[in-house]
């Protein structure tokens, strides 16, 4: 059984993150050798990254890192599911990044960007850079929502275009689990 | 007269980043017209950007964010002094960026960074481009650290080349502030 985790960078209040991954779990086909969960960043409350060494040594010493650590473990890939701030990544989710190493190492990774005038493409783009030297595995086709087409009076709908493109990103993801 | 922060980005424990902070400042020009001072993202203590509206809109709920705003207002230009983690800036300067946006405007900012093989160059090449959408105006010159040379015994020390190239990019910077 492969365990994939759909993380939801933005911890902002009114953040449209979560819906947008409960969003993602809709499109899921349903397999017998995979689950996915939700990792939500803003209910890991995790602090500022204060640990005195480098995460590539693997010697934590605060009990939120050795927590964060044993739960991205237990995880065979991921979604990551971000906003743009500012052309680029949001500050929870590099500092989730940055906290660990050897837990991301050679793991395959989806994403799914949001954002106005450029659906979430250049914190990707960014993105795509850090991930690469944590040894992650981006997959090659990736989701982008313009937020301008797809909240209705603040509320998150997907339409048929979208659940198409989240589909092939998905299927992207199991394939290289595999 | 003109005022002049130094960001120190960086929070972790054993941080390498205010030595070369406080050297910055011992490669300044003294002037009767700018006085210089560090801005240590550690002491500010900014907890995750937790405003319901975003910083463009100008209405900050939270006493932290409003307390921000006013010191970074006062500064009419900044350096940063940032590492490079994973290829990319470190959360705490995101956050503190991304926090605000009027108090950014056109005001020029000076980059220094530092890492071992890169010598902090991707994460100033990211920044650069957060930065811009920020409407700050980052001067063309930068101070590149490669810690390999610059850390004795865990000790930074600065040597003429760093000096003369930490004199340029303060030069750009005040020339900008005129």
């Amino acid at each position: 059984m492969k365990k994939i985790g759909v993380i939801i960078a933005s911890t902002r209040e009114g953040r449209v993150g979560r819906s947008i991954a409960e969003y993602v779990l809709t499109q899921v086909t349903q397999s017998p050798h995979i689950v996915y969960d939700l990792i939500d960043l803003k209910a890991e409350n995790l602090p500022f990254n204060d640990e005195p060494m480098p995460a590539v040594r693997h010697q934590y010493q605060h009990a939120h890192t050795l927590k964060w650590s044993q739960k991205i473990n237990s995880y065979d890939g991921f979604v990551i599911v971000t906003p743009e701030y500012n052309h680029g990544y949001p500050a929870p989710l590099k500092n989730a990044l940055d906290m660990l190493y050897i837990e991301w190492n050679d793991k395959p990774v989806a994403l799914v960007g949001y954002g106005y005038s450029a659906s979430g493409t250049r914190s990707i783009e960014q993105l795509r850079q850090v991930l690469t030297y944590l040894q992650l595995k981006p997959v090659w086709r990736e989701v982008n929502i313009n937020l301008a087409t797809v909240l209705k009076e603040g509320v998150f709908h997907g339409d048929d275009g979208l659940n198409e493109a989240t589909k092939a990103v998905l299927a992207d993801l199991e394939k290289a689990l595999a």
